[in-house]
Parts: structure tokens; sequence; C-alpha cells
């Protein structure tokens, strides 16, 4: 293939259409700049947005699409400005690449909340390019948008932090939801869930999983540390937890009935949405204002509060529970996804299975 | 009338049954107990809480009714155990006369969210009595409940902040929406509406006025001080206003449409409700998760909030507009507050018009 002028060659796995199948795909992406760094992806996470997007579910899909925002590598180049990296440090990168520096949320380092956010994959660069994921072998970032990998973290079970970890903490920091002696609920045990539960817990709180799959509650407890379980069908089990939580961290995307959750809440309790469906919720105020109740959503987090979740990641050794899978199982991977057949996150093994 | 073993007499007016209409009642109090004061009643104020109440809009008024939980008078005796007043204080009782005092909120001086709360009317208090509001000449209250007025308020237009003023003022305080230079929206410029507009512009905020009523704008602006006034049905001016504000004190009791006016905040912004009906609201997720958005209630404020409250308003001169009225003149009164007929609030001339 030919190389446009300023631009480095690229390998990857893009869907081509609707179908959502994804195939072997060059492509190209821009030379590391002065601010830059280049990274040799090693592993990337595969979020729930990926699937949406590689079947043009939200209606703004440019194909080619190469998915991808759960991203950790290891840099290879780095620009004459660029003073936080230098090669052969292992990094990550989530949802964002750029955003305009100069806003309000920009200046309060909350680049997700700026109107001018350059997502990973996507999204129309300023230079006017489509840009392309994690699931290739490079990547080029100015390094204000790549966070450093703690030391003794695995690589591969910490590439979910940066966009499934960040989503939950975020919430769970900006509401107060951090604090020891809290009850947390945490709606939905998928790739979100689960890391929300870890958090909880690290964070000193008593961590309620509500869910409608009773066979999640030996996981829930055994492994990820949960201290209880409630099956959100069932109507005594969740009346017995009526005004018993602090606060709640929806990450369910479908649609579902917020007001018995509403319900679970004491005085002054939060409930965040962090996934949502497109539907309107059915929201009965009296029981917000005798409560002074919340509901709030959150949308990822900026780049500092990224990297200072996986700082503490590191120090608590909290990691996704994964299931690394080579490139070309990456089509029956999304198809598990969508079915909720996955504990709890899938990570392509990028480096040894994409081949150079 | 009889008087029963520790009662005492009291006059006023009350609801007999659904009908609503006052007429003179005559009852009987508490007697001043050791923590108690006795209260000769000069104003009271006429919430809408009133006129659902007369006619058991809510379907657990019982009768006979005397309503009235925006009390100012004169304390004319005190127990010997009360510390903080003396006969001859000018005085406020709210909506609040009783709580456990035990429970997490009671301890955090929240005791408008204690399960066991007593309301100032129409609530069954520990002795097992109907208690009987601000309609009347007297009331008997534990020092506790009972907040100072401070000198130089005038008596009739302050007796409003005890409901109105605490109203909108304590979630203003607790969402952060009492900041100089942040942008608040006040949505209904009723009883509640009316004052929110004082204290946001005492706060040091700019104020707009989202109303349905154009002729509210001259008012809203020239008379309480609003920045600027936006017509909730026009769909240009919304449009003009979008993702301006950083909260929202919404004071409308009757359902309404929240999605335009949740669009009227920037990110972070925080739209607290304060009145709200019976019908679920249509909440759309998606602008809360974008903007990490909040829907929140609030309901009125606990006794420490209610005085810190009032001295705000002593030290900025807010008072309601009120438009006083003898109490002969109630019924019409309650008439037209249903209407809407009223700038801002009626209050009643107890001392001078209930005869003894």
């Amino acid at each position: 293939m030919a190389v446009e002028k300023d631009t480095q060659k690229a390998f990857g796995w893009a869907a081509r259409d609707s179908s959502g199948i994804l195939s072997p795909f060059y492509f190209t992406r821009r030379v590391n700049g002065d601010s830059d760094v280049t990274i040799k992806i090693l592993y990337c996470g595969i979020c729930h947005t990926d699937a949406h997007f590689v079947k043009n579910e939200h209606g703004f899909t440019v194909y080619p699409l190469v998915p991808g925002h759960e991203i950790v590598g290891e840099v290879v180049e780095v620009g004459s400005n660029v003073h936080k990296f230098k090669s052969g440090d292992k990094v990550g990168v989530g949802c964002i690449v750029d955003s305009c520096g100069a806003c309000d949320n920009c200046k309060q380092d909350l680049e997700n909340y700026c109107p001018e956010m350059v997502f990973t994959y996507g999204s129309i660069t300023s230079e006017g390019r489509n840009n392309f994921g994690g699931y290739s072998d490079k990547i080029v970032v100015d390094e204000h948008y790549v966070v450093r990998i703690p030391h003794g973290l695995p690589l591969d079970s910490a590439a979910p932090l940066l966009c499934a970890g960040i989503t939950v903490y975020s919430p769970m920091n900006y509401f107060g939801l951090n604090r020891p002696g809290l009850h947390l609920g945490v709606v939905g045990l998928g790739g979100l869930g689960h890391v929300a539960v870890k958090f909880g817990k690290a964070f000193g709180m008593k961590v309620t999983v509500i869910s409608t799959s009773p066979s999640k509650e030996r996981d829930a407890i055994q492994r990820l540390g949960a201290d209880s379980f409630l099956i959100s069908r069932d109507a005594e089990q969740m009346k017995a937890a009526v005004g018993s939580m602090d606060g709640i961290i929806d990450t369910v995307s479908e649609s579902h009935p917020v007001a018995p959750l509403i319900d679970l809440l004491k005085a002054h309790g939060k409930f965040v949405m962090v996934g949502a469906g497109t539907e309107p919720l059915a929201l009965p105020p009296i029981p917000l204002l005798l409560g002074r109740k919340l509901v709030a959503g959150s949308n990822t987090g900026g780049i500092k509060e990224t990297q200072e979740m996986i700082d503490f990641a590191g120090e608590h050794n909290i990691t996704a529970e994964v299931e690394v899978i080579p490139i070309d199982y990456v089509n029956t991977a999304i198809e598990r996804l969508v079915k909720g057949d996955v504990r709890y996150r899938f990570v392509i093994d990028i480096a040894n299975t994409l081949p150079a």
C-alpha cells in the first residue's frame, strides 16, 4: 500500500460494514509528532461499546472501523516535547485521544466532558481524519492522553481498567461513594460491574450486587468479594433491602425499572448510571424529594483521574477478570459478549497474535 | 368547652371535611412543658400544602384540620429547661415540631428526613394527639423546633420563610447552588420560586426565571431582581439557553416535561425539584451521562439550617412578597391561591383579626 506524506503504516482488524464482521485491515497513522508517543500495542480489551459500533447500532459509525479503547502497550517512540514518557515505558490509552484543552472542562482535567473531545476510534480528528482504535499493532497519541501502568499490574488484565475501570471509579469518586463503611449497590455484573465491586471493596465499603441472574451470586461473593447479592426480580429480597444503601452504580445499558432501585437507597442516597438505554426512565419524583435522593449519570473520566484510578488499582492489586483471546477469535468474542457469555472481559493478545 | 387534664384552651380556624371550608374552631393544646415554649401567634403564611390538605387531596387528612406551618409569633411562656428563648422573643415555627432525636438524620440536624418527624399540623404526636397548625391563636412547641426571627425582619413577610424560604434555601446550600457567578434557573414564580430568586441574587448568582406565564416577566426582573426570564413554551428561547445554567430549582408541583429543563444545564449541572407531582418523570438518561448531570429532590430543611436561612435573610433583607389578609378572608385566599392569583404569598394577620 502507498503511505501518504506524514503518515506511517499500521495494521489491525476492521469492520467494513454493518454486518460488524472484523477482518484484517491495512491503514495509516500520523507520524509521531513533537508531543506524541508511539505505542506498540500489547493488549486491547473488548468493550460493549465496540460491539455497538461495529454494527452501527448508534447510527453514526464510519467504516472501515478499527475498534478498541482499552489499550495497553509499550512506548517505542517519543517526540521532542514529550516529558512524561520514554521508550520502553508500559502505558495505557483509554477512550479519549484529544480535546480542546481550553474549555472549562479541560481546565479542570475533565477532558471527558469537553465538547470537542475526540474518542479513540470512530471520531474525526483535528486533522480531519477518521481515527482508528486499539485492535491494531500501534497507536500514536499525544502524551497528555497517555497514562502510565503501575509496575506490577498485569498488562492484560489491566487493559479493561482504561475504560471499564475509570467509568465506575470516576463517579464513585465524584459522588463520594468511596468511603469506608458506606453501603454500595452495583447493578449488573458485567465488565463494568465486576470492577465496581472490586473498587468498592478496596474503598472499604460494603458491596451488594444487584442482578437478574441468580447464577452470578457465587461468583460475585466468592470470586469478586461482594458482601451480598440481591436478585432484582425477587420482590421479597428487594423489599428487605429497602432504604439500606448509600449509593448505587448502575452499569446496565438495557432499559430497566429504576424506581425499585431508588427505593433501595437511604435518605441522601445517590443513584448513578454509567450505562443507559435510549428509553426515558420512568422516575417517580416523590421518593427523591422525601429522601433528598439524586439520580445522575457519568461518562468515563478525565486523564488525570484515569492515572489516579490505575495507580489506586496498582496499590490494591485491582485488575479485571479477563479471558485473553487471539485476534482471530475477535468475531466470536463479540458474539459471545453480546450474549453476556464472558466473565468478565475479553482482552485481545495483540502482540502475540496480530501478525506484523 | 371542657379542657382536659394537661391541656390548655386554644382557638383557630379548621376545615371539617373535604369541602375544605375553614371556620372557627375551639380546641386544646398541651400545657407548656419543661422544654416547651408557648407562642402567641402573630402571623401565619398560607402554603400550597395547606390547600392540598384542607381538601384531603393526598388522602390522609384527619379532620378537623387546622392548617398553617409558616408561623411567626411572640414567646409568652417558657418551660424550666428552656435555654434559647425568653418571653417576648420573636420566633418562628416551620413544618416540623418533633422528631426522634436519635437517628442518623437527627444527629446531623436533618430532622426533616427523620422517619419519625412530626409535621406541624395533621400529624399524630408522640402523645397520640392529632396536632393543629398556625391558623390559631397560640402554639406550644419544644424549643428545639423554634427559630429566632432576626431583629429588623418584618414579621408578616418573614413568615413564609419558615416553609417556602427553607425549602429553596436548603437545596441551594446542599447542592452548592449558592456561589457567586453561578447561573441559577428557577422554574415557577410562585411562593417558593420568588424567594428562590431573592436568595439566588443574595448569593451573588445570575438568576433566570423559567415560567409558562409571560405576564410574570416584568415582576420577575423589576420587582424581584432576576436577571432574565425564559418562557418555557417558547422553543426558540429555550434553545438559545441550552447548556447555560449551573443549576435549576424547580418549584412546580404539577407534572411538566423535565427533559427541556435538563438541556438548559451545563455539564455537571444540577436539577433539583422542591415541588413534585405524583406522575413519574420521563427522564432521558443519555443527557445525564454525557454531562454528568444530576436530578434530585429536596424536602424543606432541618432546624439548624432554618435558623441559618432566616439569619441570612435578616442580613440581606430577604422577605417574601406578601398579601396580608384577615382570618375571615382565608377561604377566599385559598381559592385564589389554587388559581395562582397571589403575588406571592398570603399571610394571615392572626393577632389583629382572630378574636380571642
